[in-house]
């Protein structure tokens, strides 16, 4: 359980007491406002403001007095022109802030963008919860053998179990440790900078994180992907279904032009030219490395 | 009037409807929504959204669940003591979006500013419209004898009403070429990309302009300040008022420790406790070169 | 000529010391450092210092102790992977600092690129020179008559004569009225800094602009493109001349991917699958919009 | 001892091989680069390339065709302008690359600085070596009793001994367990993006890291001073050395007016003012809190 009843009791009491606004506002996200989006075994998402709706993208498109178009057809057609043609000022104009908790070792990928505005909670002002990612034994996997930067088959009987008992027991030694240099029961206490630095990667950390809409689709191309690592991926999934609501018409463009699209080099253009042509393409006539030619029939055939 | 009566319509529309929203709502911001606060003689700031007011600033300082701290008294000391100390990333969880109507030499100013997100009205696109800044009697002022880069007396007289007068006739006229240039009546028509190149740097443009707090204070800070452009000032000045407005607590700490305060470097903070101990201190005995001595005169006598 | 005698001999004395450093040295850089390539009528771009080489590249992605790989041929290799599967940072490695002479309304346009350092020649601080841009005959092109953003067909005959006429002699007045705005003799004379609005955007502007090799590749694609205004795209031109210089593997890499390659929709996707698969698509059945399937036939036929 | 005999052959490789450059050169920096100026127990600081020196700053200020300024007096007294009056954008135009190894817990503050380039060492990608930060005994800090974000007096005795025989034992630990996880003799081997988790943030990474020198300025002011924790300052301590020798001018003006020097509120200008006027200021009529009032006493007395 990600939250205390204390934390909920809070969340619930946001929830409770709508106010007037003359801003934009999207009903789609509304609905998500302070809700914890479960992640993991204690992790979350949570919305905790939002800014603009698809109608800005159009207004600020246009540099408009108004408020987007008459027309919601005309307002997706714009989106997607924008989208398709890599004008990206427009999705800037659209804002997230949200309340993320997440593993240590997560929170080191994803504060690698940055374009981003964060506040991570201290722990040299503060002492960290007892709280380890522990993975659910369908996600404990074995390294990849054709991947040097990836994971294979789900690690099986004996193995999983010795790996899950180590992680638990490791976890909960080292915060034992941690709690007590910390105490000042009977010794002065290890400062709190220093104490932190025998904690695991998979112990929780939280932070606020604020990006604009553009900056995080470029996070969510990079982390919703397969070759993303799984830890990370389901955060930024949870993040897309929180995306959809707030914005559908630019997350449609989003969906059909980055996540479903493919990026072509010179070379796989002319070979598909070819194709077309009717010729047989190999990789030996093709212009490709054999890496490139792999990674091109994999999508081709 | 920098205002169409159709644009007024439209602002007017937009103010016209309060919706719901479970977001944190600044009423002090609320009342700024859409209008136009003029600016010189034909240009405008209007506030289009902002996320978040100071209780989020202890929010996100917080990294908490709920909304800010019960007590305002507890909130304005933390965001003082943020201020202080320079912590600036609570105050990047702000975020306001500004549709600005400006000179085109304010706009080559102010874009230096890159932490913010821009769209502006295109003028490949699009045709520019018939406005030029031209200053006010009082602002026509000589070239300072003392400072490069700064201005003087006002102009005075038959130099003042020629220079006026230049300045209407070559904005008259440049335009009245770019029209002709544009033209497909018996020609085919300069492209418009082309075309503007003809247009005077007083001509206004138009964007829309988002960045967050800490990056606004750095603006304002800079852009406020005496030293800067009085035809960039005025917007800075119409901004800070609304932002005086918005986070009232953040405002009062950013005007108590940047707008008013003062920095010192070694040499002078050595020579305030010479002073405090009751030494005599002048520049051969200060350690600072005779520019430095000025400026410290020019403060503390 | 862009350059006046005096600039030509200070250049030709920076390039005259060569000195001993331990630092990557690319050769091919090493003989662009200073010249000025020329650009437009008085423009030109200069390469003023530079920051790493193709083994740059290399060392930062492996976070190496000593210098790239042993085989130029494994560079190539993993340089190429890092550009297809946009690896950025370790392009981010490699840094540019050049000296841009370019008419202000390409100025306006290039700022528009945050991620780099600008110095520009202040107008309130000195006086600009009599220096605009007139188009050559060849790029005085009509507006597109379809693409709102775009220019078609080149003026013919008395019109473009007319156009030029209008150009040069609005320039000419227009810096005649700027020096007699600011003579101080016989009057007070108008400060710099208000005297500038009244030049046209075709005049001559210089700065100092420095950026990494992925923000660049990334200027590149968008300013070399066939989308981007001819007064911008030669300035990218000349840029990528001396990249391709500078770090060859890296420039054919970024050829190979960026610039010859094409990025494909969901929708397109699969409609190009289909027709390897020989079914007949058409706009009809190919759940694109007209624009969109107009685009497409326009890549793929 | 942070490197290894191959490690230190490598750089011995790369210092020994001159070559020639036309670009700018600080033989007080070329006396640093590639060596590694060890922090801590096993972490290092090496700059591995810089870009332009002291003369670079003064030559974008002017936006200059040569080099610098006739006289190395002119140029300082033009850093020191720059410096005073936050003119930051030429100490852009100089920029630094570091290879750094420090623990994952240091690098966790240090990579907040966004604006800079990062490549660092992947354990999805590698095994992490078996290095671990364990403070020297006195680095061994109780947790500040005034201060909830410091330390205070040294540990003692038995406290320390047993806070250290912790920290080995436990990180001794994981990587034995690290390792036994990772192992594919006998079983599968779970994947390293997994395995790293289960490792304490003591252990050592390593990256490159880039920025240029105003950027570097402010991480410095941030980081080298007595608020920052002892285990950044160290690194930060480290780095400023090899800027004083590097861009000597810029160095002195920045110690000058920002390290040594004191912003003052505008309550606190008024106090001293006051003071120096003779007047008795208590905190009662000082316009300040008590914890403003006590920093203040702390520098003026």
């Amino acid at each position: 359980m990600p939250l205390s009843p204390e934390q909920q009791a809070e969340i619930d009491a946001q929830r409770a007491t709508p106010r007037q606004t003359l801003r934009a506002v999207s009903d789609g996200m509304e609905r998500h406002l302070y809700r914890a989006l479960p992640v993991l075994d204690h992790g979350f998402v949570r919305v905790i403001d939002y800014m603009g709706d698809d109608a800005a993208i159009v207004q600020a498109a246009r540099v408009s007095y108004g408020a987007g178009t008459k027309h919601v057809s005309n307002d997706e057609g714009l989106i997607r022109y924008l989208m398709r043609h890599w004008h990206s000022t427009p999705f800037e104009m659209c804002e997230i802030k949200l309340h993320v908790k997440l593993p240590v070792f997560v929170a080191r990928q994803w504060i690698r963008h940055r374009t981003a505005n964060v506040n991570e909670y201290s722990a040299r002002y503060s002492i960290l919860d007892r709280e380890f990612y522990i993975p659910a034994p369908d996600a404990l996997a074995a390294q990849s053998t054709v991947n040097n930067q990836g994971r294979g088959a789900v690690l099986q009987g004996e193995e999983a179990e010795r790996v899950l008992a180590m992680l638990k027991s490791d976890a909960a030694q080292m915060y034992d440790h941690y709690e007590a240099m910390l105490s000042d029961e009977g010794q002065q206490g290890l400062a709190r900078e220093l104490a932190r630095m025998n904690l695991p990667m998979n112990i929780y950390t939280q932070w606020y994180w604020k990006t604009d809409l553009h900056n995080l689709f470029h996070f969510l191309r990079l982390r919703a992907d397969e070759h993303a690592q799984y830890e990370i991926r389901v955060y930024a999934d949870a993040i897309a279904a929180a995306v959809a609501d707030w914005v559908p018409l630019a997350w449609k463009a989003f969906s059909d032009y980055r996540v479903g699209g493919v990026t072509l080099s010179a070379a796989a253009v002319d070979c598909l030219k070819r194709r077309l042509a009717g010729e047989v393409v190999t990789q030996a006539n093709s212009g490709m490395s054999a890496r490139e030619w792999r990674e091109f029939e994999g999508e081709w055939g």
